[in-house]
């Protein structure tokens, strides 16, 4: 088919005609569909309905050390459990705190801290005038909704392939005193599924920034999941790189087991440096006698080692693959070659990255929505919801089972095109010029 | 025994050194017994086991509603543990949040929030130059630690058998807008195990505070701690008779089980009013997508309901009482009458407060310590850990074994005698007269 671009005002009229027809035949079929969050679907949770047998009233609850994780105490996590999620961050056990069970929490807790306490002594960043993060974008509407709850200014920085825009990056981050910090999902990133160069690691870990508590936000929330067995995205790691290259305080990289067991009941992680480990732990005593250790220790037990965990991750794979790869072929025989919209092709994470023409793509989530399918909302992507361009949606295929998630797909390329040949056609009207 | 005071310096040499002799056979013994936290036994956490068992990879791991426990979501926790919880705390389950593993982890983030961003649209704390709390003393060491970590100004006030010294409450909360709270452990208070008076909570709820956003901090960590089946404190319930008094939102009401089931594996609950609950959640969506779920349900199948758990913690109680009342009865049969310090008795919780002769309670815990038992730091029931009397030490029976704690408590008796001893002849060397 020629790209709508490409049609006359009589053509496109008339394929807006044929695609509304269709609409109306999806309307009939009164979906109650959801591809908004990156939830696991039921599939994926039973994969790990073994953690809940791995603990029974004759297991010994002591953790190696002897402690019994029953009781009190261990601020920063049974050893094994560090062990186990430093193998799986490529970090050192003695650089890992473990929490509980949300990692989201672990980097809100973290930024209420720079708040009122200062980060290792610093100013806290609310006595300051003025506080900025770079957003990276697309991003994690999570990350930008912390943000803007303590008041943080942020700066939003273009997303590419290769990582963020490393030269604005630094150009901004050495110049400017009030940027305090930086979202980065630096591996299959939300939602495009990009993941940095080895030189965007590089330019991150090198980075001087003009403050002295300016700090990387690393959320490696999808370190392990990979699609593909052989076709994987390989990071250089950030904690190490920053030490070698005297930058070691710089970062704060999080992670969890929320997409790796169950969500909400899993456990979550810190890895940073040796100060930064100090001045969180003196603070984290305050607020909490310790996490949830029988929750650490039935982890440990379920997986074993990182090999067990990799093993199970290729599970997971094995359900999700046939879900990208099925969004992807629907969106490429739908509107490939229309001229109307791109979209990302991830190995990995939770996400596919779509863009539309200028200004579609509300009106296309909103056309979803009203046939029964919902969609992030469009603008989520964005610091403060507000995609400047209009374009960005995010397609979350996980939880739909495969039937539901072809006919969501299909009504979502629908939209698409019946959203961008209405746009062309107001384009052309307004131009007061026929297409072609 | 004469008491020490009416001893004459002869008598009270003599005694001195022959308890230091019996002090010099315990230093022999090379114990190493810790009486410092509230922590339950392991006999206590034993009970408990049967929460490994409750779920399964049999289970469907649904609550009520149908919503799958294994996934993210559902901020305010599911409505059958809110049912538990609110039967527990004597408290709507509409009213009810319920939380991770720690309540005190909800205290701090409670008090983080109003520094950050002010109790229902009130100045958030952080802004204003001063902010107080009320501090009842002996109280929780964790609960100052908390306030003096955000630099609020904490006031201490007296707490008596009937509570805290209400006049002194009233007038300074209705007289200092800079005053914002008070801590409160409601019942079998921590360290002394008085519980309020019906008086004091009708005095509670009819609080008119300078400040709008002033809030009580009601801890009510040992609700159903009871050591007797038929001799049991209760109290007026706060929320609904702040409610009657035309106060409903002057409370946070706070919970946990972990001195139910296991400590740091439990779960925790707020209850208030619908105003609070309403600030509350919309900022908890911004840290949280959710809490443990799966853990929620454990607690809830493993107890059935209210009357599950009750059953449940009698059999804590027939641990517990023991505890008690060797500690009770080796202090009145070794100190019992020497007029060198008094304690309390009470019928539920974890502690028993003791005060010693002004200025002896740090000596006292020294000499415990340079003998092998640890007992909690004098001066940690006063804010700043500085008691200013020098006389209150807390004492938590509550996870040494029995034959232990006997040892322990011998000890501490002990302790007391010397030090008492060595303070009377000092006093009496300073006065420049012998003792009667």
């Amino acid at each position: 088919m020629k790209a709508y671009a490409e049609m006359t005002r009589e053509e496109l009229t008339a394929e807006l005609a044929q695609l509304k027809e269709t609409y109306k035949s999806y309307q009939k079929m009164d979906l109650n569909l959801d591809m908004s969050r990156g939830k696991p679907s039921v599939e994926q949770l039973d994969l790990s309905m073994g953690l809940m047998d791995v603990l029974s009233s004759d297991c010994d609850l002591a953790c190696e050390d002897g402690t019994d994780c029953r009781n009190y105490g261990v601020i920063d996590g049974v050893q094994e459990a560090k062990v186990l999620l430093g193998d799986m961050m490529e970090n050192n056990p003695d650089n890992i705190i473990i929490f509980g069970n949300s990692s989201l929490n672990v980097m809100y807790d973290t930024v209420a801290r720079a708040m009122t306490h200062g980060v290792m002594g610093n100013t806290p960043w609310g006595k300051l005038d003025k506080v900025k993060f770079l957003c990276p974008v697309p991003g994690y509407d999570r990350h930008f909704a912390i943000t803007e709850y303590f008041g943080i200014e942020m700066i939003p920085v273009p997303l590419t392939p290769e990582g963020p825009d490393m030269d604005m990056v630094e150009k901004l981050v050495h110049e400017d005193e009030s940027i305090k910090g930086i979202w980065c999902v630096p591996k299959y990133s939300n939602p495009t599924g990009y993941s940095y160069s080895d030189q965007t690691v590089r330019r991150f870990a090198r980075l001087k920034p003009a403050a002295h508590d300016f700090r990387i936000f690393w959320d490696n929330a999808y370190g392990v999941h990979h699609l593909y067995e052989h076709k994987q995205d390989h990071l250089i790691e950030i904690l190490m790189e920053c030490k070698r290259a005297g930058n070691p305080d710089l970062v704060y990289k999080f992670s969890s087991t929320s997409k790796i067991t169950f969500p909400g009941s899993g456990i979550a992680a810190l890895a940073t440096s040796p100060n930064n480990l100090e001045d969180i732990i003196s603070q984290l005593r305050i607020q909490t006698i310790g996490h949830d250790k029988v929750n650490q220790l039935r982890h440990v037990r379920y997986f074993g080692d990182i090999h067990g965990l990799m093993v199970h991750m290729k599970k997971h794979a094995d359900i999700l693959r046939p879900k990208f790869e099925m969004v992807e072929k629907i969106l490429e025989d739908e509107i490939g070659g229309l001229g109307i919209g791109e979209w990302t092709k991830p190995i990995g994470g939770y996400f596919i990255s779509f863009d539309s023409l200028p200004g579609c793509a509300k009106a296309i989530v909103k056309r979803c929505k009203k046939c029964g399918v919902k969609m992030t909302p469009a603008g989520a992507t964005w610091p403060y919801g507000k995609d400047p361009f209009d374009t960005n949606i995010r397609i979350a295929p996980s939880y739909p089972p495969l039937e539901d998630l072809r006919i969501a797909t299909k009504l979502f390329a629908l939209s698409i095109k019946i959203v961008s040949a209405e746009k062309l056609l107001r384009d052309a009207g307004k131009a007061g010029a026929i297409i072609t």
